[in-house]
């Protein structure tokens, strides 16, 4: 699939690390923006070692090279990176950097392209370098690029300017109000990195990478609500200036470095989010003399509070989103009904087609997790990642995808049983749903973090000696990144308080390894009480498995709720629905307990 | 009730001010061991200002002088403070450092006796003062030492030596434990400045400070185990050497500056607790050449993890201690039926003559609070802050206490209805005590802090708008202090995991100012499950009065666990009662629901 043998690519590397004296070059999933999703042209660790996953590393040392993923990918390595090239290891068992330390001699040099990796990695990684007195050096040009004969070319797709209906504040007003909490922070200027801020504060969206809908740039904003914009400028339509307002700046990306350097010749200060910028941004602002400010983006907190204009465009987005996946739920029974059991793939690819259907879609907003039977337990399965999987009789099926719409982002996780569910499949999917909507009933004064809530939606399976390894919940975009800061639902890490506005998933699970998978989720909005007490309005719109639920381990308050929800999803979608589908709907939502 | 006026303590601090070139002196109620409670001879905040509350400062100025104290003593403050000498201030809402920086001018030089006040204060004021031009300066003697002519002696109880079959681990075992801890975080020695570290490392008790029973003393323990113990050798019994094994050198506590002088000359690096150890000794080691290290009391986790054998002296004095509160909870309801309202002044007292007649018992673990109608809405309230109220007929009372005895220390608050309760009475406290079984009951697995639990005792509360403003547990010492960390149950802070062993607070309330305050104390220890789950064992022994139960608002869970509770008790007590307050106890046990 590359012209060049991967012998070649290994060997081309090799050349440019003696030619800059390096024992080792590593090779990041991440391109310079560091974001989930990396286009066709920046697969660098795709290119040098086949391996197609989201997450990963490739080391090249002198004489031999590793791969490292992690448990989610380890099949998949085997079948992508040939072993005679590359040894395989797990990324979080056996860490690269420990790894690394083990493989070379004090006094080694390692090479990066520091663009690739967050400064928050840059630092860490070199004083672990450093206590076994390796050097960590940066590349003046990226090897992978220089040898990428046949390397896609940038995308150019044009910028879509999304209008105040959608976004309920210009850009203008967005930009002076972060501009202030870059002063509050002490700073002269903030170095805007996450393409997500820099699409909400100029009100534009973008097909640069899947799944995203952002543009790839990078920008500065100064505390007046100034922004200087590097991009390709073919990306920006005719009326970009009038859209975004006084105060922008475009400019070519590759004035970016001398921007840096200017702004450090005159000593300014300068907020940078270590996590979320590239080292060599930073490295490039310090060496020319700016003083650095290290924290968090000043737009992740202003994004993440919506206002109702959005707010309410995400309610919306949710009703035909859930006219889709209930749609896809029904075909589902009908199909397996019928004795049609499909596999991984075609599930997926119908679901997508119910979500095209609807009005405003633009994209998927991440990879549809599709997963039958035992793949349910691999929290993010990829039926990519193998053979996509049958529907299995008497075992359950896990769904969890969503979509991106002009108003709003969606992400709804539903677990259907195929056929007969065991006792054990329902009272797990109990508990499982018992914690959701502990969760979704919750009522909490402001001040509250997440990591004070996720017990909440854990307690009942806990009881049981039973837990699940990932986070309750994660923020969620207006029309942006499905994955979105600064608020989560976790069981420890930053007590960011939970504030009006907030998107969230509510997402408790059960994996039974080797044998199937629950995941009961809806996105909730942050809301404010009468009283000033805060709790949480779901909107993801789409029935839950009654075949699944065990009503007797369910007290009143809980049958309630459900019956409740079942009555809005109903009453909401229904008119939206063909009669086949309605009397689905109308059954699946039934009164229960 | 000193032999000299304020006028003229306020002119001899002022003379020394004046010599010394210092525009302020601080005051802090701290002394040098920075505890809760502290001597009458270290009582300075007292000598200069006539306030005997347990928190607050007086700053003196050349022109004049203010004292800050938190809302539970405002009152107070007016009764003890002249107001022709102090200006009242409020100890949070107008922080002292702030009022400074308003008071005096850049330029100017503020004094304190750097003993008095932890390191971390120190650095963290050092700061603020820095911002407005204002410097700190260590005084070489604090004027209130040089002019207190009639200073209470140095306290001369011999210590305790507690004996393996209470503390279940020798004194050398537990010093190598913490060296090794003291070795892993890269220091030569650390400073073990806390007086309930220091007992516990010692196996040793001490009568120097009310409430919490330990000797006055400073050590350094080095990564071997090794201890040096400053302290006044009177104290120590002549079979102190044997009860602690080789390995403690003691010295005079006047030596203290020229060790911590020769250990900054030999370059070595400290461990120190910034928030635990005066500023002085810090600055000292620093000054002499010492490398801080900043991190834990390595001795603060260990002691925090109690024993099996510690475990068994906790359950058995909660036994007897409950016994006390059980007789003391029976014996008010005859007073109140036979018509005596006794003041909370008189209740105190004789809950405290019911403890002193339980073996083993060697003091409160700290002022009874002891609350009737409305001044059970203030948490910390202290009956001795004015004048006694009479128990209120138809209104809570609150009581709040706890005893210190040779195999470990309770803490237990009861509320109680003197009379009838109201509707709205009953339906708060059972959303108290729901909160309280919530904790109870609760399963978590390993990794699980304080923080995540918190909510689940609030929870009933925040569905109907109420909260409650203090935190919901906090560490319990064997033994020890009644307050002692790590472990918390609060809405934020360090993440500090829960472990087995651990005695922990539960304690959930209530307070509807100016009317009544509701808490429902019992201490738990952190058990483990066989399926290596952790949930809570409520070691506290008393009857929850089910006169303010609403059984309506309880599920089955809730009820099945009050009715087991209340069975508990009554199994474990009754064979120690007499005949009529056992018959009182059947009934106050008496299945519910």
């Amino acid at each position: 699939m590359n012209s060049k043998s991967m012998t070649d690519k290994l060997q081309a590397i090799r050349q440019e690390m003696a030619a800059a004296n390096l024992d080792a070059f590593l090779v990041p999933r991440e391109d310079e923006y560091l974001g989930e999703y990396v286009p066709a042209r920046n697969e660098r660790l795709a290119w040098v070692s086949g391996f197609a996953g989201s997450a990963g590393m490739v080391i090249v040392l002198k004489n031999k090279a590793a791969i490292f993923v992690d448990g989610r990918y380890t099949l998949q390595a085997r079948q992508q990176v040939p072993t005679d090239h590359f040894e395989h290891h797990h990324l979080i068992e056996q860490p690269p950097i420990d790894w690394l330390s083990q493989q070379l001699a004090a006094g080694s040099t390692v090479g990066i392209d520091s663009r690739m990796h967050s400064h928050a990695w840059f630092e860490a990684t070199q004083g672990k370098l450093h206590t076994v007195g390796i050097k960590l050096q940066e590349v003046a040009t990226n090897p992978i690029d220089k040898h990428w004969a046949d390397r896609p070319a940038h995308a150019s797709h044009q910028a879509l300017l999304l209008e105040d209906t959608y976004t309920g504040e210009s850009s203008l007003s967005k930009r002076q109000r972060v501009g202030k909490a870059i002063k509050d922070s002490g700073a002269d200027l903030a170095l805007i990195y996450q393409l997500d801020s820099i699409a909400w504060l100029l009100n534009i969206r973008g097909s640069d990478v899947p799944r995203v809908p952002v543009i790839m740039a990078f920008a500065t904003l100064d505390t007046k609500g100034e922004m200087t914009l590097f991009t390709d400028l073919d990306k920006l339509p005719k009326d970009f200036p009038a859209h975004v307002g006084k105060g922008v700046t475009v400019k070519p990306d590759d004035l970016l470095e001398q921007a840096l350097q200017e702004i450090g010749s005159k000593r300014f200060k300068v907020l940078a989010d270590p996590g979320m910028t590239n080292a060599w941004s930073i490295l490039c602002c310090r060496k020319a003399g700016a003083q650095m400010i290290i924290g968090d983006d000043p737009a992740l907190l202003p994004k993440a509070c919506k206002n109702n204009i959005e707010l309410n465009g995400i309610r919306n987005c949710h009703l035909r989103d859930g006219v889709a996946v209930t749609r896809y739920l029904a075909w589902i029974d009908r199909e397996v009904s019928e004795g049609r059991l499909h596999d991984e793939g075609q599930l997926a690819d119908k679901l997508e087609a119910f979500r095209m259907e609807q009005a405003g879609i633009h994209d998927l907003s991440f990879d549809t997790i599709s997963a039958a039977g035992a793949n349910g337990a691999l929290p993010h399965y990829h039926y990519q990642s193998g053979k996509p999987a049958l529907l299995e009789q008497n075992n359950l099926y896990l769904v969890d995808s969503g979509g991106q719409y002009a108003d709003g982002t969606t992400d709804i996780t539903r677990t259907v049983v195929i056929g007969e569910a065991s006792e054990e499949h329902k009272r797990m999917f109990t508990l499982v749903l018992k914690g959701h909507i502990a969760l979704a009933m919750a009522v909490f004064p402001k001040g509250t973090s997440g990591v004070q809530l996720d017990a909440l939606a854990r307690q009942f399976l806990w009881q049981e000696g039973c837990d699940y390894d990932h986070g309750t919940g994660h923020g969620v975009g207006a029309f942006l990144s499905v994955h979105e800061g600064p608020q989560r639902i976790t069981k420890r890490g930053p007590q960011q308080e939970l504030l009006p506005g907030m998107v969230i998933s509510n997402e408790p699970g059960y994996y039974e390894e080797g044998n199937y998978g629950i995941r009961c989720e809806n996105l909730v909005i942050v809301m404010e009480r009468a009283d000033g007490m805060l709790h949480f309005e779901t909107i993801s719109l789409a029935p839950f498995d009654l075949r699944l639920v065990n009503n007797d381990m369910m007290n009143q308050a809980e049958l309630d709720w459900l019956n409740s929800y079942h009555r809005q999803v109903r009453d909401t979608l229904a008119p939206l629905m063909n009669e086949e589908d309605r009397i689905w709907l109308e059954g699946s939502t039934r009164q229960v307990g």
